[in-house]
């Protein structure tokens, strides 16, 4: 993570250069801080691929008229302890943020609380969403139906399901808190992207052909699909997650997907859910939190594999990224940094320090 | 399926001998005939190695003095769409049976409901209890921590982790229900000892041995550990499971579980949870049902590999299972029937019919 430490950016001076173009592109100015807020965070927790990474995309999305800059994010129905939440085609950041705040009000009361969202959009790192109950000391869970699919049902070679994320947030006591993020796919497809870039290839079981064969050239990527974890197992989850961010919010799941690589115009109808369990509600919090730190403890105290180091928890490279980012900036990758600087020079806006 | 076709055991006979069992060892009598009820209905449904065939062991531990067999299973703490229940070391099937209900009630009123237990025990197939709520047109969805650690933490070699499995059942219109059960690891510890039994090699990648090396086998399954699903995400998933199933509900997680098939004594104080979404809170009933079979006609419609007979949705395999064997009973393994009849012999009961 180090690469480029010689050109940090700060964290704030990256949410405000987010912000100002998204000021230029017509979002109001509360939605515009918002949704560079939640992607300079992206960023800060080593989600390269899913913070200013995408904002020429999105910004390409919004001028191309496939956002909608001015959304009525409205309850559709809702009970004490779960809502159906309309994001009226918004950023998928400003709908999921509304989501996770009703989930948490609900879970206040109710003990936990479930909002399901429609019309929404790519919304950044699953881990983002997992993560905003814990402020509130409770359990955040997130899943999301990828922005365009890439694998076929087990058996089959047509793409009808997307990397489907499941994501979850468990606040702890001395330790960081246990975070995990992680598609249903061996590798993310952004992932794959990656070996493109640096000119390596794949290892066997990330990808296979139409004919079922591993593919190991990422240049070839588009000539076949990735492979869920567990195999079966894999699709069977990714499909139960595009049932319950999809099929049950009334959001697009299975052909009716958008890629929203390819396509900048159609509203993508997103799918997405987040959960929120008050520890409170369970037993006592600091209790809870004491307990999660033995597990922790329990969980690297192991002895080690030959050729491992270390035992990880799911979030700690990410928490140590972030602590390291908070302080010392976020290296912004000279390609993308180039990609940044023609999208301020587009918008007229300062470029990035 | 049709291996022992020429002698099958009506499921009503099955669960009739399984309750005369339990009610020899002085279960009372509602208690007997529910916990039978659900281990016929695990044989029904295919999980063999969930169902009859732990009736011995059940026994064992009953008499052993290792299981509470007039337990005051009761709420410890409550919100409007969430309890914790208190299972008394109850049969696992007759804690995790009333945790549905109260999820169900809960759901009812508050749209979603979610029962986490504590000092429960051992209670068969996870789909068992994801399914329950599909009955009242209910999502069910059900996570358990297994009853004996099969596997480490990604990295290390000391066992910490269990098989956590997650169950989801979905109600359907015209074709059958979705229904996932799955371990987190690539094999179920129950398939490791059937290749003992079948005497046969394991996969790669079923079990590695203490250095990290391929262990195939299945003899030598005592030398090595389960892989999890996907390497360090299934690693992941397991863990949170263990923490929302276990740590939440103030029940066994880590070093704390005891291997039940090693100690009939000592209270396994497991820890599981029943979340239920009531359908009718998202959106129209039949529509999601109908949306439903969209999936399943999607999914079943790709184009195939080659060497797939047939594409296949969660579940599907296990209700034709559980339709053949409804009507046709179920076939008992000839070594299972020699302990059984060992069993009844001992209880002083009619053997199996």
């Amino acid at each position: 993570m180090n690469t480029h430490a010689d050109r940090r950016t700060p964290v704030e001076d990256l949410a405000g250069f987010i912000e100002t173009a998204y000021l230029k592109v017509g979002l109001p100015e509360k939605d515009a801080k918002l949704a560079a807020g939640l992607m300079a965070e992206a960023d800060r927790i080593g989600a390269d691929g899913h913070g200013v990474f995408r904002l020429p995309q999105y910004i390409e999305r919004i001028q191309a008229g496939g956002m909608n800059i001015t959304p009525d994010i409205r309850i559709d129905s809702e009970r004490a302890a779960m809502a159906v939440l309309n994001g009226d085609n918004a950023m998928g950041h400003l709908v999921i943020h509304r989501a996770a705040q009703i989930a948490m009000e609900k879970a206040e009361t109710c003990g936990i609380g479930w909002v399901g969202v429609h019309h929404s959009n790519h919304a950044g790192p699953a881990a983002l969403y997992a993560k905003m109950p814990m402020e509130r000391d409770m359990i955040g869970l997130y899943c999301a139906i990828g922005n365009a699919n890439h694998l076929p049902p087990w058996g089959g070679t047509e793409m009808l399901l997307s990397t489907n994320p499941i994501a979850v947030g468990v606040p702890s006591g001395e330790q960081a808190p246990i975070v995990l993020d992680m598609a249903t796919t061996v590798a993310a497809y952004g992932k794959v992207k990656q070996k493109v870039m640096s000119g390596e290839m794949m290892p066997e079981g990330w990808m296979v052909d139409k004919l079922g064969q591993p593919l190991t050239d990422p240049r070839r990527a588009d000539e076949g699909f990735l492979l869920p974890i567990g195999g079966p197992k894999g699709y069977g989850l990714g499909l139960i997650i595009g049932i319950l961010a999809g099929t049950l919010n009334g959001a697009a799941f299975g052909r009716d997907v958008i890629d929203f690589n390819a396509d900048n115009k159609t509203t993508t109808n997103t799918g997405q859910f987040v959960l929120a369990l008050d520890i409170a509600a369970f037993m006592d919090v600091d209790e809870f939190k004491r307990q999660v730190d033995v597990v922790w403890e329990t969980m690297k105290s192991s002895p080690k594999l030959p050729g491992f180091d270390e035992i990880r928890l799911p979030g700690e490279r990410s928490h140590q990224v972030s602590v390291d980012r908070g302080t010392h900036g976020i290296p912004v990758h000279p390609d993308l940094r180039i990609r940044l600087d023609a999208l301020a020079a587009k918008l007229g806006i300062d470029p990035l320090t």
